[in-house]
């Protein structure tokens, strides 16, 4: 359609879990060793970033994401933890000079560390806040730097563990205000960069604030913020939301907020963020379909936030599950592509619809009919007809039974 | 707190469950065999009102909600409807002036008939929404004549069942233009109630475009509509979107959204609506601690959207969920009293903000602080120190043991 | 694999979804209206039967599966009932010696009627008990006239709504002492066929006793009747348990209990149980290779416990949902198959266990080790070595990247 | 009702949250830092051990649990981790000599280690499974030494995290046969302490083989090793598998296994263990009457194996939580005595289940009946009349109103 497979699709690679993960889990000690982890902090954080150079270039992926805190390790003051981190940017933008590999995103952890237990731009205490922002400073700064295409918020902390203790109200003008310095001081150094808030339900949080994208949504026009921030669906956090794995995409996309997408996977029988590598053609078919229709992700794109799991302990590993996960997506493309153009899943739908093309439709389209008219048309009309849903048709299993679609499609389409 | 015990709680029995419930669920058929649901159906109409009302009397309630197809029977066209409709709202005009009972809420009931099976205001076929309009425009000069103090919109069919078959962006866009019109025609009739939207997740839809309280502000932001609609929050639809039962209450409250409550409950291991009586007293005092903090929920209030079960076959037990349910609400309401009053629990939390009373905390509360600051604040001051969050000790259960609370709220509190 | 298709797939079409649903939900009026629902009771049930035996001969499909009150309209009395029953039966016989279509299995209805509201062999009044053992008699002789392979019980009122009006203990044997009765009937009256107890964790009741495959294993083998049944396994109730799609196909296979699957689907997102036609070809191929890993079903089926969306009004909806779902199982045997012919997976789990094939895990394996060899064996050989558990590398998505495996397979997997 | 209530509730505070927690989640750093865990290993681990006992002592409970590895550090080989384990466990019994303080149970931690990342017992690998062997063996000489009352087995990596790499039936037969070895040495050492198994769903494995008390009893009795084994149920678990929070522990009574119980909650509305307080007091109220009508929990006991929440930072909070819990299930004794003696719920729970008392009823209860007698009964009798399961009226928050229940019930009751 016009465009590169890689353009469409803009795979990145995460940086916390492919090259700082450890394999620990709440009932378990960690189970990956990489070579890289060894030496002084500042030793390792190197020996990791020329090891994930390496990977990024023989993967042939163009971006990549972190944290602050993955790239270089928090020192005992906010000074001491800027100077680690300008010394392996320094590093980080030498790389990435030498081998073409862009930073999609760059985002701020905001939770990991003890002060954040209870909130960053929604913690009860204002000392905290300020860290956060001292903290979002220095990430700007750092994004600017290195060029980065999208700025990420995801606020694990932000929410509350109790009602009982908790002003929830104070506490999302705070996140607001917070919000509202981040896109000031983004004018004020001329940052070009996307800013994104990834929503999450829950975990670590009983309760998140940026439950789904519609959340997120109200939240951000609620306050004023709609035209600076764009959303990074999670679909993981959209499934724990209740939602199906597509819906967080679809409904951001319809909104105009979808900005970029964490390409992962959850269990829907598991209650938790299990970040494993996207394998369901069928999914990644709806996803980049929604892509496809908005024009493409840029200058977001696919991130693979996902983690090999704890007993995948060979490194090759890493490289098989995200070939897996890239092998999906493209296969997803392919299938989504031949769908839009072969026509008859659009066609049918664009049918459905098609009663708001004219008439009373067309006025009711635009916003300019009224009750009244609504009234005088039954009046005249009457009951209207029994129309199938044709669900099951529609269904792309059965897509190539009932439709003249071509034979290829039926190859791919899971 | 200078008000009775009813004008915080405004009690209202729902007409659906209590008199046109049949007991009847999707694997077995009707149980419950009521005297009033005798004769045609106009005459059962009558019947079942005249019994309605002596039940609302007798239970000493002064509200009560309906759809219009409980009121009165769908006729073969939209004329036969509106006629009958009109013979017994003629009666229950008639009746509400004998009693004083007075009508919490109308809806209008647009997803029972099979014409709403694919949507009412988001059916893919306008005719259908031009029906759907019709009885809207009914409903709204329904509710004028009965004096309604406010008017629901609940969307059972707004959502989709595949995503495969559905335009969301067109459907959300027809979904607003409807809304729309009936804002416009309750302005043309000088109509004086509050309109509501009652969020539910999913069921009989797999998903429904007002999922949550955050999803309908979203929605309404969206389109503009914010100032011309509230919620009407049902706990139990706020658990099935995966929420604690009170958190659609707090946050439609933090958003100034909140306008009315459904008093519902289900059951947290099941995944559909039960639509059981409350009566859990830990919850109903969160939803009136909430309720009284932001001055009540007039015109709105707590409608026992809630239906016997189906094996509570006798007369009598109607009586008894009823009365169960009051009392629950009573006791939350003298809980919540007792906490606010007593103020053990409300000054612990405005001591855990305090810090944004001041200083750099108030700068960030008025919205005119900036990251540069943050970070000054920061180099000046370093590591915030740690706060326990203290969740055990504002546990309910054990306040009686660690504050020095009253002995009364310990017999009271769960 | 020595079979033909049809053979291992024994699909059934299922009387009461496809024939006797009326697309009615808790939300709304039905919406199916077929031509053979005309005339009296007794009429339509005819009409209904020959509708369905030409529906079978007309998909190709050579069984069938029905539960009493399906078939035969309830009279006024148990006399009128079996009266009814054997009428309509008499058709039955005849149309299935004139198509070849056979019973897969009958069922007994102990759950629509009133009299099954607090439950059926566990109600607590042992009148209501003995109606459906009297209901029980008549459906195995039934199941004798008309040659059924299989005898379902579902159970879906054994179980309880509220904890607080029940003795779980007394109900338990209650049943157990129902099902005895029953196994020593089918003796006495020399009946050959398998009894199946269908497992599901909820809806319609708050908790059902059969929760799940292993629930139900746990009662046999409590009550001594672990020789008399065995499960028919529905996924869409597997899921509702909590467990992933194939998680009781699989647990029963391996407890040597599973006899027969009710193929259907739920959404994940969904907390009841939607019974959708199977779509998912990932899904369908691990129930097959499970099946054929265990020699096949027989006497047991793949029954399509499955009804078109309300919403699909159509009569051509009916075939596209059955050729679908059949095309759907029929690609995940052709995958199975495949998967166990290629050998790559099952020969790299079987090198995962090959150490229990000699020395201390071979005595392991034959229960003859003890805890003080395994001391020994440690204390001589100390820390096992880490291997990796290659999950990603065995998922299906990426088995054709990694493994030299067929093109074909590529093509036929998912 | 003729004993004490510590007699009844048999508290135990539990090692591993409250001596060895360190507040880190799977997304934060350690918050809690507690002044015993200073110095080498072996040093600390003897502080935490005094600083437990005088926990133990000023909150006046009797009992304590713990792991192996909680106790003493894990060594470079088993000899090492054996010797370490020895040492504590001399100071461990001086302890419990001079305070009166017992061991409630032991257990293994057969789950943290990475050698146990893909199983112990059921590790593919059996040089894991007689590591597993070999630190069970010394878990039951150290229960011998300190005179627990109870040995339990968790099997936390007992299941599997992808079914597409695992032999399900192998891996049963293997637990089981593990199970036979551990029966055999707890006879040959003559060691007196009864066996649990705790059941739990998933987390961290994404299917654990004991998923609840039914899938337990289902296991235990197929492989013959009912005799030798009960149940220690924890309802966070509990309500992880879907089911209500009393359900195990009225399942597994009703099963005649209910050994002890790990009195916790979870977050209804969270899909992980939180492994939080108990607070609530209408749980705790079923759970202790369950108790109570099988005799008691003896030699088990109720284990709080909870924890402080990780922003509950101070050490007050360690106490809040055991006596705020404590309280909550005190309250559940007493209001779980006062149902009992006061006899009206259970009185009308007993005429609801009267009919089996006489006539056929008996027969079906004793096992002697059948269906022809059940027939000809119908035949006789007809239909049975409808009772109302009266539900609501059996709720507890109404029951103070429709009973002639004593006032204390009301204050007590929540």
């Amino acid at each position: 359609m016009g465009r590169k497979m890689e353009d469409w699709l803009r795979f990145s690679v995460c940086y916390w879990h492919s090259f700082c993960g450890t394999g620990a889990d709440p009932f378990g000690a960690p189970t990956l060793h990489r070579p890289w982890n060894e030496g002084t902090p500042m030793e390792s954080a190197k020996k990791r970033l020329r090891a994930a150079f390496e990977f990024f270039t023989k993967l042939g992926v163009k971006y990549y994401t972190f944290h602050d805190r993955d790239m270089a390790p928090e020192g005992s003051t906010l000074e001491e933890s800027n100077r680690n981190l300008d010394e392996i940017t320094d590093l980080a933008l030498q790389l990435q000079s030498q081998t073409g590999v862009r930073v999609l995103w760059v985002t701020c952890n905001l939770f990991a560390h003890p002060r954040y237990m209870n909130g960053a731009a929604t913690n009860p205490d204002c000392h905290v806040l300020a860290y956060a922002g001292a903290q979002v400073k220095k990430g700007l700064d750092t994004a600017q730097k290195l060029g980065a295409q999208n700025f990420v918020f995801w606020g694990g902390r932000e929410g509350f563990l109790s009602i009982h203790n908790t002003d929830v109200a104070a506490e999302l003008k705070h996140m607001a205000n917070f919000f509202k310095m981040a896109v000031k001081y983004r004018e004020k150094i001329g940052l070009k960069c996307q800013f994104l808030i990834e929503p999450k339900p829950k975990e670590p949080c009983k309760h998140q604030y940026d439950y789904d994208a519609m959340s997120v949504i109200g939240f951000l026009k609620h306050y004023g913020l709609e035209n600076d921030f764009k959303l990074n669906i999670e679909p993981n956090h959209t499934t724990l939301a209740g939602h199906s794995y597509e819906h967080d995409v679809v409904m951001a996309s319809a909104f105009g907020m979808l900005g970029s997408v964490d390409s992962n996977t959850g269990s829907p029988d598991l209650g938790w963020d299990t970040d494993q590598f996207p394998m369901d053609i069928r999914n990644a078919t709806l996803v980049m379909k929604t892509i496809i229709e908005q024009g493409g992700l840029q200058p977001g794109g696919l991130n693979f936030d996902a983690k090999v799991r704890r007993e995948s302990t060979d490194l090759e590993d890493l490289f098989i599950a995200h070939i897996g996960a890239m092998d999906t997506f493209a296969r997803g493309l392919r299938n989504a592509v031949r769908i839009i153009e072969d026509g008859i899943i659009p066609g049918m739908v664009k049918d459905r619809y098609s009663s708001f093309s004219h008439g009373i439709g067309q006025k009711v389209e635009e916003g300019s009919a009224s009750l009244e008219e609504m009234e005088d048309f039954i009046k005249q009309n009457g009951e209207p007809k029994v129309t199938s849903g044709k669900q099951e048709k529609l269904n792309p299993s059965s897509i190539t039974t009932y439709n003249k679609s071509t034979t290829l499609l039926c190859l791919l389409w899971p």
